[in-house]
Protein backbone atom coordinates (compact mmCIF):
# COMPACT_ATOMS: atom_id res chain seq x y z
CA UNK A 1 0.00 0.00 0.00
CA UNK A 2 1.24 3.47 -1.05
CA UNK A 3 1.29 5.87 1.30
CA UNK A 4 -1.25 7.79 -1.02
CA UNK A 5 0.37 11.18 -1.45
CA UNK A 6 -1.57 13.38 -3.77
CA UNK A 7 0.03 15.14 -6.76
CA UNK A 8 -1.01 18.83 -5.52
CA UNK A 9 1.67 21.48 -4.13
CA UNK A 10 0.44 20.37 -0.29
CA UNK A 11 2.00 16.87 0.47
CA UNK A 12 -0.60 15.76 2.79
CA UNK A 13 -0.35 11.68 3.49
CA UNK A 14 -3.57 10.07 2.92
CA UNK A 15 -4.69 9.70 6.45
CA UNK A 16 -3.61 13.52 7.41
CA UNK A 17 -5.92 14.38 4.37
CA UNK A 18 -9.03 12.55 5.47
CA UNK A 19 -8.38 13.70 8.81
CA UNK A 20 -8.61 17.34 7.55
CA UNK A 21 -11.96 16.07 6.00
CA UNK A 22 -13.40 15.01 8.79
CA UNK A 23 -12.93 18.28 10.49
CA UNK A 24 -10.60 17.60 13.47
CA UNK A 25 -7.41 19.51 13.28
CA UNK A 26 -4.44 17.40 14.53
CA UNK A 27 -3.51 18.54 17.81
CA UNK A 28 -0.08 19.18 19.16
CA UNK A 29 0.84 16.41 20.80
CA UNK A 30 0.00 16.61 24.94
CA UNK A 31 3.11 16.93 27.11
CA UNK A 32 3.10 13.98 29.44
CA UNK A 33 1.93 14.27 33.13
CA UNK A 34 4.74 12.28 34.40
CA UNK A 35 8.35 11.33 33.86
CA UNK A 36 7.81 9.00 30.94
CA UNK A 37 7.88 10.28 27.02
CA UNK A 38 4.12 9.87 24.42
CA UNK A 39 5.62 7.65 22.30
CA UNK A 40 8.50 5.14 21.73
CA UNK A 41 9.64 3.17 18.91
CA UNK A 42 11.07 0.02 19.29
CA UNK A 43 11.79 -1.98 16.02
CA UNK A 44 8.49 -1.62 13.04
CA UNK A 45 6.55 -0.83 16.12
CA UNK A 46 5.37 2.57 17.95
CA UNK A 47 4.18 2.29 21.39
CA UNK A 48 2.02 5.44 22.36
CA UNK A 49 1.27 6.38 26.03
CA UNK A 50 -2.09 6.41 27.61
CA UNK A 51 -4.12 9.68 26.36
CA UNK A 52 -6.60 11.27 27.93
CA UNK A 53 -9.36 13.48 26.11
CA UNK A 54 -7.43 16.75 26.20
CA UNK A 55 -8.16 19.38 23.80
CA UNK A 56 -6.23 22.52 24.11
CA UNK A 57 -4.76 21.97 27.80
CA UNK A 58 -8.26 20.94 29.22
CA UNK A 59 -10.20 17.55 29.47
CA UNK A 60 -13.61 17.83 27.58
CA UNK A 61 -15.44 16.10 30.36
CA UNK A 62 -14.27 14.71 33.81
CA UNK A 63 -16.23 11.68 35.45
CA UNK A 64 -17.23 8.41 35.38
CA UNK A 65 -19.19 6.80 32.59
CA UNK A 66 -22.85 5.17 34.33
CA UNK A 67 -22.62 8.30 36.47
CA UNK A 68 -21.53 12.11 35.36
CA UNK A 69 -20.78 11.24 31.67
CA UNK A 70 -23.09 10.20 29.20
CA UNK A 71 -22.05 7.61 25.94
CA UNK A 72 -21.97 10.28 23.34
CA UNK A 73 -19.84 12.44 25.93
CA UNK A 74 -17.75 9.09 26.59
CA UNK A 75 -17.60 8.41 22.58
CA UNK A 76 -16.67 11.75 21.81
CA UNK A 77 -13.98 11.38 24.91
CA UNK A 78 -12.67 8.30 23.43
CA UNK A 79 -12.15 10.36 19.92
CA UNK A 80 -10.40 12.82 21.20
CA UNK A 81 -8.00 10.42 23.08
CA UNK A 82 -7.34 8.97 19.59
CA UNK A 83 -6.75 12.14 17.84
CA UNK A 84 -3.96 12.58 20.76
CA UNK A 85 -2.64 9.58 20.44
CA UNK A 86 -2.59 10.35 16.66
CA UNK A 87 -0.36 13.16 17.58
CA UNK A 88 2.10 11.78 19.59
CA UNK A 89 2.54 9.11 17.00
CA UNK A 90 2.83 11.88 14.23
CA UNK A 91 5.57 14.08 16.63
CA UNK A 92 7.05 10.37 16.68
CA UNK A 93 7.05 9.07 12.74
CA UNK A 94 6.74 12.82 11.16
CA UNK A 95 4.00 11.37 8.83
CA UNK A 96 1.49 9.08 9.54
CA UNK A 97 1.88 7.92 6.55
CA UNK A 98 4.47 5.61 8.20
CA UNK A 99 1.80 3.40 9.80
CA UNK A 100 1.09 0.68 8.07
CA UNK A 101 -1.19 -1.21 10.66
CA UNK A 102 -3.14 -0.37 14.18
CA UNK A 103 -2.43 -3.15 15.84
CA UNK A 104 -4.09 -3.04 19.27
CA UNK A 105 -5.79 -0.39 21.05
CA UNK A 106 -6.06 -0.65 25.61
CA UNK A 107 -9.29 1.59 26.75
CA UNK A 108 -9.83 1.85 29.87
CA UNK A 109 -13.16 3.85 30.63
CA UNK A 110 -13.65 5.14 34.04
CA UNK A 111 -17.00 3.60 35.16
CA UNK A 112 -18.98 2.83 37.88
CA UNK A 113 -19.78 -0.88 38.96
CA UNK A 114 -22.94 -1.65 37.16
CA UNK A 115 -21.71 0.17 33.77
CA UNK A 116 -21.47 -2.74 30.71
CA UNK A 117 -21.22 -0.60 27.39
CA UNK A 118 -17.32 -0.03 27.62
CA UNK A 119 -17.12 -1.13 23.83
CA UNK A 120 -19.30 1.34 22.67
CA UNK A 121 -17.46 4.10 24.36
CA UNK A 122 -14.30 2.47 22.76
CA UNK A 123 -15.97 2.79 19.93
CA UNK A 124 -15.29 6.33 19.79
CA UNK A 125 -11.26 5.75 19.01
CA UNK A 126 -12.08 2.59 16.88
CA UNK A 127 -14.15 4.45 14.52
CA UNK A 128 -11.92 7.64 13.88
CA UNK A 129 -8.77 5.16 13.32
CA UNK A 130 -10.83 3.15 10.94
CA UNK A 131 -12.12 6.59 8.99
CA UNK A 132 -8.45 7.34 8.69
CA UNK A 133 -6.57 4.60 7.79
CA UNK A 134 -8.78 2.37 6.50
CA UNK A 135 -8.25 -1.53 6.61
CA UNK A 136 -4.72 -0.65 8.03
CA UNK A 137 -7.01 1.00 10.85
CA UNK A 138 -8.67 -2.28 11.69
CA UNK A 139 -7.11 -3.58 15.11
CA UNK A 140 -7.20 -5.65 18.19
CA UNK A 141 -8.50 -4.02 20.96
CA UNK A 142 -9.31 -4.86 24.93
CA UNK A 143 -12.05 -2.02 26.50
CA UNK A 144 -12.33 -2.15 30.26
CA UNK A 145 -14.08 -0.41 33.29
CA UNK A 146 -11.75 1.61 35.74
CA UNK A 147 -12.36 3.02 39.27
CA UNK A 148 -10.54 6.11 38.09
CA UNK A 149 -8.40 7.56 35.66
CA UNK A 150 -5.60 10.91 35.71
CA UNK A 151 -6.89 14.41 36.03
CA UNK A 152 -10.96 12.42 36.16
CA UNK A 153 -10.72 11.69 32.82
CA UNK A 154 -13.68 9.36 31.72
CA UNK A 155 -11.32 7.47 29.22
CA UNK A 156 -7.92 6.50 28.53
CA UNK A 157 -6.34 5.11 25.26
CA UNK A 158 -2.86 3.52 24.53
CA UNK A 159 -2.24 2.18 21.20
CA UNK A 160 0.47 0.28 19.49
CA UNK A 161 0.74 0.72 15.63
CA UNK A 162 2.84 -0.79 13.21
CA UNK A 163 5.25 1.50 10.55
CA UNK A 164 6.35 0.59 7.35
CA UNK A 165 9.48 -0.42 6.81
CA UNK A 166 11.74 2.04 5.16
CA UNK A 167 12.76 0.56 1.66
CA UNK A 168 16.66 -0.16 1.85
CA UNK A 169 18.82 0.49 -1.08
CA UNK B 1 9.95 -28.04 18.19
CA UNK B 2 7.62 -29.67 15.48
CA UNK B 3 3.88 -29.33 15.48
CA UNK B 4 3.75 -32.62 15.86
CA UNK B 5 0.70 -33.89 14.04
CA UNK B 6 -0.26 -37.35 14.53
CA UNK B 7 0.59 -39.79 11.65
CA UNK B 8 -3.23 -41.12 11.55
CA UNK B 9 -6.13 -39.72 9.21
CA UNK B 10 -6.57 -36.50 11.17
CA UNK B 11 -4.56 -34.51 10.75
CA UNK B 12 -5.01 -32.69 14.08
CA UNK B 13 -2.22 -30.62 15.56
CA UNK B 14 -0.97 -31.33 18.96
CA UNK B 15 -2.62 -27.81 21.01
CA UNK B 16 -5.92 -28.95 19.21
CA UNK B 17 -5.56 -32.73 20.21
CA UNK B 18 -4.31 -32.44 23.88
CA UNK B 19 -8.12 -29.39 24.05
CA UNK B 20 -9.97 -32.27 22.42
CA UNK B 21 -8.68 -35.02 25.15
CA UNK B 22 -9.25 -32.43 27.97
CA UNK B 23 -13.04 -32.09 26.44
CA UNK B 24 -14.09 -28.70 25.80
CA UNK B 25 -14.49 -28.03 21.68
CA UNK B 26 -12.47 -25.42 20.26
CA UNK B 27 -15.82 -22.64 20.22
CA UNK B 28 -16.45 -20.23 16.99
CA UNK B 29 -14.09 -17.17 17.51
CA UNK B 30 -16.70 -14.68 19.07
CA UNK B 31 -17.84 -11.63 17.19
CA UNK B 32 -16.38 -8.48 18.41
CA UNK B 33 -18.63 -6.15 20.22
CA UNK B 34 -17.36 -3.14 18.33
CA UNK B 35 -15.61 -1.70 15.58
CA UNK B 36 -12.74 -3.77 15.85
CA UNK B 37 -11.50 -7.04 15.22
CA UNK B 38 -10.68 -10.20 16.98
CA UNK B 39 -6.90 -11.03 16.44
CA UNK B 40 -4.29 -9.07 14.23
CA UNK B 41 -1.03 -10.71 13.19
CA UNK B 42 2.06 -7.90 13.27
CA UNK B 43 5.50 -9.22 12.20
CA UNK B 44 5.96 -12.95 14.28
CA UNK B 45 2.99 -11.88 16.61
CA UNK B 46 -0.56 -11.83 16.88
CA UNK B 47 -2.14 -9.55 19.50
CA UNK B 48 -5.96 -11.46 20.33
CA UNK B 49 -8.66 -8.97 21.71
CA UNK B 50 -9.96 -8.93 25.00
CA UNK B 51 -12.44 -11.60 25.30
CA UNK B 52 -14.93 -12.50 27.81
CA UNK B 53 -16.13 -15.32 28.84
CA UNK B 54 -19.24 -16.01 26.05
CA UNK B 55 -20.23 -19.41 25.38
CA UNK B 56 -23.06 -19.96 22.81
CA UNK B 57 -23.76 -16.32 22.51
CA UNK B 58 -23.86 -15.85 26.25
CA UNK B 59 -22.06 -15.12 29.50
CA UNK B 60 -21.35 -17.95 31.45
CA UNK B 61 -21.52 -15.65 34.42
CA UNK B 62 -21.95 -11.96 35.36
CA UNK B 63 -21.29 -9.53 38.11
CA UNK B 64 -18.22 -9.06 40.38
CA UNK B 65 -16.02 -11.88 41.86
CA UNK B 66 -15.87 -10.64 46.07
CA UNK B 67 -20.09 -10.19 44.97
CA UNK B 68 -21.75 -12.42 43.22
CA UNK B 69 -19.26 -14.04 41.71
CA UNK B 70 -17.26 -17.07 43.46
CA UNK B 71 -13.81 -18.02 42.96
CA UNK B 72 -14.81 -21.39 41.09
CA UNK B 73 -16.84 -19.81 38.85
CA UNK B 74 -14.23 -17.33 38.03
CA UNK B 75 -11.52 -19.75 37.74
CA UNK B 76 -14.35 -21.02 34.71
CA UNK B 77 -14.88 -17.90 33.48
CA UNK B 78 -11.15 -17.10 32.45
CA UNK B 79 -10.90 -20.54 31.47
CA UNK B 80 -13.93 -19.73 28.76
CA UNK B 81 -12.15 -16.28 27.86
CA UNK B 82 -8.48 -18.50 27.07
CA UNK B 83 -10.84 -21.10 24.70
CA UNK B 84 -12.15 -17.85 23.23
CA UNK B 85 -8.78 -16.72 22.53
CA UNK B 86 -7.78 -19.90 21.09
CA UNK B 87 -10.64 -19.66 18.52
CA UNK B 88 -10.10 -16.34 17.66
CA UNK B 89 -6.14 -16.81 17.36
CA UNK B 90 -7.13 -20.27 15.37
CA UNK B 91 -9.72 -18.25 13.04
CA UNK B 92 -6.59 -16.06 12.39
CA UNK B 93 -3.35 -18.40 12.26
CA UNK B 94 -5.29 -21.28 10.26
CA UNK B 95 -3.88 -23.71 13.13
CA UNK B 96 -3.02 -23.36 16.85
CA UNK B 97 0.10 -25.61 16.02
CA UNK B 98 1.29 -22.11 14.60
CA UNK B 99 1.98 -20.66 18.09
CA UNK B 100 5.28 -21.28 19.07
CA UNK B 101 4.90 -19.64 22.24
CA UNK B 102 2.19 -17.19 24.28
CA UNK B 103 4.00 -14.65 25.57
CA UNK B 104 1.54 -12.52 27.58
CA UNK B 105 -1.86 -12.38 29.72
CA UNK B 106 -3.35 -9.65 30.49
CA UNK B 107 -6.24 -10.94 33.14
CA UNK B 108 -9.00 -8.15 34.20
CA UNK B 109 -11.12 -9.24 37.11
CA UNK B 110 -14.22 -7.19 38.07
CA UNK B 111 -13.96 -6.80 41.34
CA UNK B 112 -14.80 -5.59 44.76
CA UNK B 113 -12.39 -2.72 46.54
CA UNK B 114 -11.52 -5.62 49.58
CA UNK B 115 -11.38 -8.90 46.59
CA UNK B 116 -7.49 -9.83 46.47
CA UNK B 117 -7.38 -13.23 45.03
CA UNK B 118 -7.24 -12.27 41.21
CA UNK B 119 -4.22 -14.37 40.33
CA UNK B 120 -6.14 -17.65 41.42
CA UNK B 121 -9.11 -16.28 39.08
CA UNK B 122 -6.60 -15.91 36.34
CA UNK B 123 -4.94 -18.97 36.58
CA UNK B 124 -7.97 -20.51 34.85
CA UNK B 125 -6.32 -18.85 31.70
CA UNK B 126 -2.98 -19.70 32.53
CA UNK B 127 -4.13 -23.08 33.38
CA UNK B 128 -5.75 -24.03 30.46
CA UNK B 129 -2.38 -22.27 28.08
CA UNK B 130 -0.19 -24.89 29.76
CA UNK B 131 -2.22 -27.70 29.56
CA UNK B 132 -2.53 -27.52 25.73
CA UNK B 133 1.00 -25.71 24.78
CA UNK B 134 3.37 -27.36 27.21
CA UNK B 135 6.51 -25.29 27.89
CA UNK B 136 4.93 -22.82 25.05
CA UNK B 137 2.35 -22.03 27.27
CA UNK B 138 4.76 -20.45 29.60
CA UNK B 139 3.88 -17.02 29.69
CA UNK B 140 4.42 -13.55 31.42
CA UNK B 141 1.02 -12.31 33.14
CA UNK B 142 -0.68 -9.35 34.82
CA UNK B 143 -3.91 -9.66 36.91
CA UNK B 144 -5.62 -6.91 37.90
CA UNK B 145 -9.14 -5.84 39.86
CA UNK B 146 -11.32 -3.49 37.65
CA UNK B 147 -14.70 -2.00 38.50
CA UNK B 148 -16.82 -3.46 35.53
CA UNK B 149 -16.47 -4.80 32.38
CA UNK B 150 -18.44 -4.77 28.93
CA UNK B 151 -21.90 -6.73 29.41
CA UNK B 152 -21.65 -7.19 32.81
CA UNK B 153 -18.30 -9.92 32.38
CA UNK B 154 -16.69 -10.82 35.76
CA UNK B 155 -13.36 -11.28 33.49
CA UNK B 156 -11.41 -10.04 30.21
CA UNK B 157 -8.49 -11.66 28.80
CA UNK B 158 -6.25 -10.66 26.81
CA UNK B 159 -3.27 -12.25 24.82
CA UNK B 160 -0.49 -12.02 23.00
CA UNK B 161 1.67 -14.80 21.24
CA UNK B 162 4.32 -15.69 18.90
CA UNK B 163 4.32 -17.57 16.17
CA UNK B 164 6.70 -20.38 14.31
CA UNK B 165 8.48 -18.17 11.60
CA UNK B 166 7.38 -20.29 8.27
CA UNK B 167 10.45 -21.99 6.85
CA UNK B 168 11.47 -20.35 4.03
CA UNK B 169 13.06 -21.67 0.39
CA UNK C 1 26.15 2.92 23.40
CA UNK C 2 28.48 0.56 25.03
CA UNK C 3 26.87 -1.79 28.25
CA UNK C 4 29.80 0.15 30.22
CA UNK C 5 31.35 -2.14 32.40
CA UNK C 6 33.90 -0.95 34.50
CA UNK C 7 37.72 -1.66 34.28
CA UNK C 8 38.23 -3.07 37.96
CA UNK C 9 37.81 -6.48 39.37
CA UNK C 10 34.04 -6.76 39.44
CA UNK C 11 32.24 -6.66 36.95
CA UNK C 12 29.30 -4.47 36.94
CA UNK C 13 27.49 -3.34 33.85
CA UNK C 14 26.56 0.38 34.32
CA UNK C 15 22.28 0.21 35.64
CA UNK C 16 23.54 -2.44 38.28
CA UNK C 17 26.54 0.21 39.27
CA UNK C 18 24.41 3.09 39.35
CA UNK C 19 21.30 0.76 41.28
CA UNK C 20 24.59 0.06 43.67
CA UNK C 21 24.98 4.24 44.14
CA UNK C 22 21.36 4.96 44.61
CA UNK C 23 21.33 2.20 47.89
CA UNK C 24 18.84 -0.21 46.76
CA UNK C 25 20.24 -3.58 46.81
CA UNK C 26 18.57 -5.22 43.79
CA UNK C 27 15.93 -8.10 45.04
CA UNK C 28 15.54 -11.83 44.14
CA UNK C 29 13.27 -12.30 42.12
CA UNK C 30 9.60 -12.87 43.37
CA UNK C 31 8.27 -16.12 42.92
CA UNK C 32 4.79 -16.05 40.85
CA UNK C 33 1.59 -16.02 42.66
CA UNK C 34 0.52 -18.27 39.49
CA UNK C 35 0.73 -20.52 36.78
CA UNK C 36 2.59 -17.82 34.81
CA UNK C 37 6.46 -16.86 34.62
CA UNK C 38 7.99 -13.97 35.71
CA UNK C 39 9.20 -12.78 32.37
CA UNK C 40 9.23 -13.95 29.01
CA UNK C 41 11.67 -13.18 26.17
CA UNK C 42 10.32 -12.83 22.70
CA UNK C 43 12.46 -12.26 19.99
CA UNK C 44 14.41 -8.63 20.88
CA UNK C 45 12.27 -8.01 23.92
CA UNK C 46 11.23 -9.65 27.07
CA UNK C 47 7.76 -8.70 29.04
CA UNK C 48 7.91 -8.84 32.78
CA UNK C 49 4.38 -9.95 34.64
CA UNK C 50 2.78 -7.54 36.73
CA UNK C 51 4.91 -6.83 39.44
CA UNK C 52 3.57 -5.56 42.97
CA UNK C 53 5.79 -3.55 45.69
CA UNK C 54 6.72 -7.66 47.73
CA UNK C 55 9.93 -6.94 49.95
CA UNK C 56 11.28 -9.97 51.60
CA UNK C 57 7.97 -11.46 50.77
CA UNK C 58 5.50 -8.93 52.40
CA UNK C 59 3.97 -5.98 50.57
CA UNK C 60 5.75 -2.65 51.69
CA UNK C 61 1.88 -1.08 51.88
CA UNK C 62 -1.81 -2.34 51.34
CA UNK C 63 -4.87 -0.85 50.18
CA UNK C 64 -5.60 2.28 48.59
CA UNK C 65 -4.40 5.65 47.15
CA UNK C 66 -7.42 7.91 48.24
CA UNK C 67 -8.13 5.92 50.83
CA UNK C 68 -5.19 4.36 53.35
CA UNK C 69 -2.51 5.01 51.28
CA UNK C 70 -0.99 8.35 51.32
CA UNK C 71 1.28 9.78 47.70
CA UNK C 72 4.73 9.10 49.36
CA UNK C 73 3.81 5.37 50.04
CA UNK C 74 2.23 5.18 46.93
CA UNK C 75 5.48 6.41 45.06
CA UNK C 76 7.27 4.50 46.83
CA UNK C 77 5.09 1.10 45.99
CA UNK C 78 6.00 1.94 42.55
CA UNK C 79 9.30 2.36 42.79
CA UNK C 80 9.81 -1.49 44.50
CA UNK C 81 7.55 -3.16 41.73
CA UNK C 82 10.07 -1.37 39.36
CA UNK C 83 12.74 -2.71 41.60
CA UNK C 84 10.97 -6.24 41.23
CA UNK C 85 10.72 -6.16 37.76
CA UNK C 86 14.62 -5.06 37.37
CA UNK C 87 15.08 -8.25 39.41
CA UNK C 88 12.79 -10.34 37.08
CA UNK C 89 14.84 -8.53 34.08
CA UNK C 90 17.98 -10.16 35.32
CA UNK C 91 17.13 -13.33 35.99
CA UNK C 92 15.49 -13.27 32.49
CA UNK C 93 18.98 -11.89 30.67
CA UNK C 94 21.65 -12.06 33.12
CA UNK C 95 22.55 -8.89 33.37
CA UNK C 96 20.02 -5.36 33.16
CA UNK C 97 23.20 -3.94 30.43
CA UNK C 98 21.05 -6.74 28.15
CA UNK C 99 18.69 -3.68 27.72
CA UNK C 100 18.61 -1.59 24.79
CA UNK C 101 15.22 0.80 25.93
CA UNK C 102 12.85 0.60 28.70
CA UNK C 103 9.84 0.67 25.89
CA UNK C 104 6.60 0.63 28.02
CA UNK C 105 5.25 0.53 31.26
CA UNK C 106 1.38 0.10 32.52
CA UNK C 107 0.90 0.92 36.00
CA UNK C 108 -1.92 -0.48 37.39
CA UNK C 109 -3.26 2.04 40.83
CA UNK C 110 -5.24 0.55 43.15
CA UNK C 111 -7.54 3.52 44.16
CA UNK C 112 -11.19 5.26 45.04
CA UNK C 113 -13.22 6.50 42.09
CA UNK C 114 -12.10 9.82 43.30
CA UNK C 115 -8.73 9.81 42.96
CA UNK C 116 -6.76 11.56 40.05
CA UNK C 117 -2.87 11.67 40.69
CA UNK C 118 -2.01 8.58 39.21
CA UNK C 119 0.44 9.50 37.48
CA UNK C 120 2.46 11.00 40.40
CA UNK C 121 2.06 7.06 41.93
CA UNK C 122 3.22 5.70 38.76
CA UNK C 123 6.32 8.17 38.49
CA UNK C 124 8.06 6.34 41.53
CA UNK C 125 8.67 3.53 38.64
CA UNK C 126 9.29 5.29 35.86
CA UNK C 127 11.67 7.67 37.72
CA UNK C 128 13.94 4.97 38.75
CA UNK C 129 14.07 3.11 35.21
CA UNK C 130 15.33 6.39 34.15
CA UNK C 131 17.85 7.30 37.21
CA UNK C 132 19.26 3.49 36.13
CA UNK C 133 19.36 3.63 32.37
CA UNK C 134 19.26 7.17 31.67
CA UNK C 135 17.90 8.14 28.00
CA UNK C 136 17.64 4.31 27.91
CA UNK C 137 15.21 4.42 30.55
CA UNK C 138 12.52 7.03 28.67
CA UNK C 139 9.39 4.69 27.62
CA UNK C 140 6.10 5.18 27.30
CA UNK C 141 3.50 4.50 29.94
CA UNK C 142 0.13 4.31 31.16
CA UNK C 143 -1.33 4.72 34.21
CA UNK C 144 -5.01 3.88 35.60
CA UNK C 145 -7.36 3.21 38.56
CA UNK C 146 -8.53 -0.22 39.20
CA UNK C 147 -10.57 -1.09 41.82
CA UNK C 148 -8.05 -3.67 43.35
CA UNK C 149 -4.59 -5.42 43.06
CA UNK C 150 -3.74 -8.87 44.39
CA UNK C 151 -3.06 -9.13 47.54
CA UNK C 152 -4.22 -6.04 48.24
CA UNK C 153 -1.05 -4.59 46.73
CA UNK C 154 -1.63 -0.35 45.97
CA UNK C 155 0.28 -0.65 42.64
CA UNK C 156 0.90 -2.91 40.13
CA UNK C 157 3.88 -2.41 36.91
CA UNK C 158 4.16 -4.14 33.87
CA UNK C 159 6.84 -3.63 31.48
CA UNK C 160 8.15 -4.48 28.26
CA UNK C 161 11.90 -4.20 27.36
CA UNK C 162 13.66 -4.35 23.91
CA UNK C 163 17.10 -6.20 24.20
CA UNK C 164 20.49 -5.04 22.74
CA UNK C 165 21.16 -7.32 19.40
CA UNK C 166 23.67 -9.93 20.36
CA UNK C 167 26.47 -9.50 18.16
CA UNK C 168 26.99 -12.37 15.51
CA UNK C 169 29.98 -13.65 14.27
Amino acid sequence: MSPGRRGTGRAMSRPEQRLAELGPALPEAVPPVGTYVPAVRSGDHVHVSGQVPLREGRLIAAGRLGDAVGMELGYACARQCALNALAALKAETGDLAAVARVVKALVFVASTADFTRHPQVADGASDLLRELFGDAGRHARSAVGVSALPLGSPVELELLVELHRPAHG
